[in-house]
This record gives C-alpha cells, structure tokens and sequence, in this order.
C-alpha cells in the first residue's frame, strides 16, 4: 500500500471544512488513506506575510460569497461561524491527545469538531465546548481537559506545525500527495487526478 | 441572446492568461459571447490590501508550481516570463484603442499580447513590442503607437478598471457571469455549471 495522502487543516479554516468533507473519499476511490493533521496556519502566514480574508476590503465579501457558493454545491451543510476566526489551540490538541489514546478515534474527533464549528455553530476555541464534543464520541471530559493542557500533547501540536512550515505547507486545506503539494479544496479535483495518473 | 460574460484580467497575471485560453470555449457551449476586460488591477489590490505572490516566502514557490502544473493540465502553452511582473498599462490601452477601430478585432489582439507574454517571454510592458505583436495581426505600428497617447484611450482604461473596483471586482481572471461573480481560473468548472444550471 502508498503512502497515505497528507491532509493539513486548520480548524478554524472554511475551505479546510469543506475539503474534510471529502478527501476521504476520493483517496478511498484510489485505495488510498488520509492522515489528518490539524496545525496552527497563523504560525505558517507569519512567514507568507499572509492576511484572512474575511475582513479585507471586497475580498471578504467576495470569499463569503465564495464559500457559502461552494458549500452549497457541495452540499455541505454550511452556516458562516460567529466568532470569526477563532484560536484552534485547544481542537488541535485534543485530537493529537485522542490520537495517542486511541489511533482510530482522532479522525472522528476532527470531524465532528469540524462540523460544531461550522455546521453547528459552537465555539471550539472554547476547551469545555471541545470537551462536549469529544464527551459525544465517548471520550472522558475530564480526561481530555487535563490532556490538552499536558507538555507533551503541546509539544507534538508544535511539531507538526513547525515541521509543516519547514516542508514548505502554509495553507487549509493543503494536500501532500507522494510529495506533490496541493494548496486549496479547489485543487481536489487535481488531487484526484494525480492520484489516478500519477502526475503529469 | 443573453448578456456576454463580463472576462476581467491584468495581462501580467498567469491565471488570467490560463483563464483566456479556455473562457471562450465554455462561453460557446451555452451559446454565449465573452466580453475581454482587461484592467489594471493593481489598482483594485491596493483596495484589498493584496500583494503578489510570487515573490513571498513558501507562497511564491508553490505558486510558480502550481501555475506551471496547471498549464501542464491544460495543455497551454507556458513559460514563466521574465521579467515578472510587469506593467500593462502600454498592453491594455491597445487593446482599448484596437476596440474602438474595430470591435472585432480586440479580442484577437488580447490574445496574441498574452500568448506574446507568457508563451514565448516577450515583454509586453514595451510599448514597442505591443506594437509589434500588434503589427502582426495587421494593425498599422505607428497608429498604434500614438493611439494609446491618446487621452480618450487613456481615460477608457481609468474608467474600465474604476468600474471594476466599484463593482467589487478585484481579481484576474474575475468573471461576472449574470451578476455573479467568480474569481480564479480555478472557479471555471463552477462557470461552466452556473451557465448550465442558472446557479444554485
């Protein structure tokens, strides 16, 4: 079996949302799997000297637009989050907590943080709405809160993010895919197409 | 016959020479025309606060490979020009002037001073090239030349790419597709299904 196709995201990303909605299946379709690896994109777009959109003049308009366009042809279930953008910290961590606990479980936990958030409304930055939603997927509360906070789980949220800069990633969704970066979910179709062919 | 799809592009932006290659065939399909709008749109990232790309930290690598791979896909031709970018203002006046001697005949010359620029490297920000790209699709060199002095040219591009802005447009390529807009080579798939579906 291939490698598994790298899925960054960070958790308060609309487009990252939207791409967690589907990697899974078009890896799937070439007997592929995904690793999901949530990370901290502001430490990635102080070095790209990158800004959010959302509150550009026009640009933010327009990418709403945008992303409540895509989600509906995705048929996504979509709702633009308030607050906007929101500290990930705390998400992150708890899925590299759930994750050495319990390998299969990390990737459920992502998704159903990824839809309270964007689908539901709930504030993630918030530890006890984390909790909530791991509590849902049978995790301990407690367990998980006193996890978040351990130097080890810390210490593998800034790994991941300090090893995504270094590999050159510093978007969500971005896509490692045998080594080929894809930045954006609309180069899934690409990522499809890679995959079926092996590049071009 | 429905309004024209409204095609706005920098001549310095790759995507937007992509963009140009393939706008026209969708167009066709649903049996609409296009209307080529180049402006200037460092004008409109002054607005919303953009810089380019290519020069920026981890961006300006993965763009350059994300604009050479998606050519590959598209099977158009492409070169990354040096220098780049570059000014358009010479390139957008001719192509105004063009269209004021003879409708018809704009989009051609639109298409050469792109292909001119990113196909074989040409620098198109010389209004001496401009000329001769001109030249070859039969417009008179001197003609050309003091056309694009001319104060009425001149005001017709302030008042294309002032427009632009005021209409929240800010990208290239940008497509105003019945009143709804669509930035990025990228949302061409979506185009494509908004003229097929009348939107969603």
């Amino acid at each position: 079996m291939s490698d598994p196709i790298e899925f960054y995201f960070d958790f308060s990303s609309p487009y990252g949302y939207l791409a967690s909605e589907g990697i899974d299946a078009i890896a799937a379709r070439h007997g592929r799997e995904v690793t999901w690896r949530p990370y901290l994109m502001g430490v990635a777009m102080k070095v790209t000297g990158s800004a959010p959109v959302v509150n550009r003049p026009m640009l933010g308009a327009y990418s709403r637009r945008d992303m409540e366009r895509s989600a509906r042809r995705l048929r996504v279930p979509f709702r633009f989050p308030e607050p906007f953008p929101i500290a990930t910290i705390a998400a992150c961590r708890a899925v590299y907590w759930m994750e050495r606990a319990d390998a299969n479980a990390a990737k459920p936990l992502a998704q159903a943080l990824y839809r309270a958030y964007f689908a539901d409304g709930r504030n993630i930055s918030e530890p006890d709405v984390v909790a909530d939603v791991a509590a849902a997927s049978g995790a301990g509360r407690n367990a998980l809160l006193a996890g978040i906070q351990e130097p080890a789980i810390k210490e593998r949220l800034k790994e991941v993010t300090n090893d995504a800069v270094e590999r050159g990633i510093f978007g969500s969704p971005f896509f490692m895919v045998d080594g080929e970066p894809f930045w954006g979910h609309d180069r899934m179709d690409e990522v499809d197409r890679w995959l079926e062919t092996g590049g071009w």
